[in-house]
């Protein structure tokens, strides 16, 4: 595939680090609307289980090709995959039956 | 930062490859869970926001360095993601006191 010289190399370089940035820290506002729920009945536990294994293998694959960012930006997902998937466990387990205890949040 | 040469290169492209493929499908069964129940109040809807962006990031990104894999790969996550957006947006307009409405799943 040839690249799309639409931009420089600089800002793909941006495009790519903003990717990064957003992709990652898009987790830490669905672990905190967990978390202040005590809900996760709408989260899929198999998303999470495959999404964290998936990070996992991207993180062994940014230590082993050498690729600091790689590593550093999944290992950031991969703690924040599984924070969430810690939750969804635990208030499942109180809450089974699927009905949503929680308050509605603005 | 130093390439971790625990496995051979061919390896790491396996374990590439398998990243790759898990953190695209994983939105499948999300996609599923929140169809099936017709709710996502426990789904952040600021983490599709930034987690499409991102993805939509990678996309240009994959597109701009030539790399078929990234662009693919993102083009269905992205896909998916929005998707996601969609029906928590739909979901939530019809139910907006974030009770659960759903059945439970088993």
């Amino acid at each position: 595939m040839h690249p799309l010289h639409l931009f420089s190399p600089a800002v793909y370089n941006w495009i790519g680090s903003t990717a990064a940035t957003c992709t990652t820290i898009s987790f830490l506002p669905q672990l905190i609307r967990v978390w202040r729920r005590k809900s996760a009945h709408d989260i899929s536990l198999t998303m999470f289980l495959f999404f964290s294994f998936g990070v996992f293998c991207w993180l062994v694959y940014g230590l082993g090709i050498g690729s600091g960012p790689i590593a550093a930006a999944n290992a950031v997902t991969l703690a924040l995959a599984l924070a969430i998937l810690v939750l969804k466990l635990r208030y499942d387990r109180r809450s089974p039956s699927g009905a949503s205890p929680a308050a509605p949040i603005k």
